[in-house]
């Protein structure tokens, strides 16, 4: 009888990119021992609402609602809120659906009475079905910002309005410096077999929750092996700005460079194929490498993917354990 | 050539009975001659959303965006937005539909940023083509509250959530000593040519707006006509508990207890056919009364109304002239 040697997983998360490797993981690993610490740099309030476009991915994706074409939303949501506030003449850059909304409205409306966002998410992803724990990193407002050349702009603002297009100067998670962990998070990390970082852009999904105050050692210390999913196919991320933004602070967007920003973590690192040739300068550092398809278009792909990474890290436990 | 002379006209008004004397009144009217001063007692606030449902219904209804049928809401709106609150365990009992959101996500996000609800009121009916003049009764909340025998009740938790049932003890205003009346509503009624009590429920529509200091008397002094229409035919109200509040209080439901109720502020008073044997006890009073199909289940009978409330009126004129 083969037994799950790995125990629980815990993933560090952004949103798209995490969603499609957390949808492979949950065929291989029983929910209840998955959790999901997610990003929440990139919330914003939108016509007054709290939106957590991580958190709604997440479990979107985790309880079958999300729209796979989109990578965010609910499928087949409609868009008629949205239309007629256009109407009002509000700005309507940001879409939301209008079952979308409900997820805003029930949040915002119980951050009004005073309950935290951890408690929320709990109560949302067991509305939805949702067995994997699904923690937002800190229930403190953090927000991401960054600075281009037209000034700062919020996340949404820069990714969505503005298209991601505006040079990065600059990336700042504010509020960070006061915020700390959700309950849960440093447990779910201390407690873990296994330490996933999500293939998500690493300055403005992972960045952000290792910049929260006592993430960061939390992962360093932890026993578990601590596995990394690039993002990144052929030196481009399969979605967003991660490499635009890479050569923005300076770096040559590539799997190493990658590496070298979770250079105190990481005990292995999933590469895509079209980037092995980056194993051996990866190898040289002490990393554990695999060089996989990690385009994960299809559930089937996602599994694959995930698979890889319960495999490197078994791998990396039986080399500490020998 | 004949002239309008009556002038500019102010109604004081519910929701949907006024909404359908209104559709008749600018057919007659031109729609820059016509101010609403619209009852906003039996606003509430629903996922945090400041709901008008007052307002609403009358701006849906001279945009021709209402729902016909149901008499509030936007005609064919999607209730999925209110399907996924349900989802998440939030009260749903009154209705929000996924179009008609928008209209109170952009009504609290401006009331958030300091704009006062005759602003934004203004600016919708802009935003829907509506040129009537539609005035918020005041710009400061008062809510209608309920005195049922299990204890007190907003008015949509005694209307919509308990469908009118309980039994009525009394009636409260909140905050309406401290009210003022919404810029332009003295000066609406001071210039009108023509003042119309729209056929709404007298305790819950027209009562919190006469009770905003300084509209009754407003109303009192008033140098044009005051006409009513009755919302009783045969002594029932066409929708809504005014029958059953009027019985709670004491009263027999009746065209002559409505007159007594405004005894003194009308001139006339438009009422059903079927209560034709109050003319005469009416007529005692010195009001003059013209009993009509008051009905307004199509356009074309609102039509009727509105031109018999306008001759009415002007009979009254006539007669202060002579």
């Amino acid at each position: 009888m083969k037994r799950n040697r790995t125990g629980k997983v815990t993933v560090l998360a952004g949103g798209v990119g995490a969603a499609r490797l957390l949808r492979g993981l949950v065929e291989l690993v029983p929910a209840s021992s998955l959790s999901v610490i997610v990003n929440t740099g990139d919330d914003d309030v939108f016509h007054g609402l709290h939106v957590c476009p991580d958190i709604d991915t997440i479990l979107y994706t985790l309880s079958g609602l999300s729209d796979p074409d989109r990578g965010w939303g609910i499928a087949g949501d409609g868009f008629h809120a949205m239309d007629q506030l256009a109407g009002y003449g509000a700005e309507t850059w940001f879409r939301l659906g209008d079952r979308d909304l409900a997820t805003h409205l029930f949040r915002t409306e119980e951050l009004r009475t005073g309950k935290t966002l951890s408690q929320i998410t709990a109560a949302q992803a067991r509305a939805l079905g949702v067995s994997v724990r699904v923690l937002p990193m800190t229930d403190v407002p953090v927000r991401t910002v960054i600075e281009a050349p037209q000034g700062r702009l919020s996340f949404q603002e820069y990714l969505v309005r503005e298209r991601g297009r505006p040079a990065v100067r600059a990336i700042h998670y504010e509020g960070v410096r006061s915020a700390r962990p959700a309950p849960g998070v440093l447990k779910a990390i201390g407690e873990a077999g296994l330490v996933v970082i999500a293939p998500s852009n690493p300055f403005v999904s992972i960045g952000p929750i290792l910049a929260v105050p006592g993430v960061r050692s939390a992962v360093r210390r932890a026993t578990a092996p601590v596995v990394a999913v690039s993002p990144l196919i052929g030196g481009r991320p399969v979605k967003g700005p991660a490499d635009r933004m890479m050569r923005g602070l300076g770096m040559k967007p590539s799997a190493l460079a990658l590496a070298e920003l979770y250079r105190d973590l990481l005990d292995a690192l999933v590469i895509d194929a079209a980037d092995r040739s980056a194993i051996g300068p990866l190898e040289t550092t002490g990393l554990r490498v695999a060089a996989v398809p990690t385009l994960m278009s299809t559930p089937a792909r996602s599994i694959a993917v995930a698979r890889h990474v319960l495999g490197i890290g078994a791998s990396v436990r039986a080399a500490l354990a020998s």
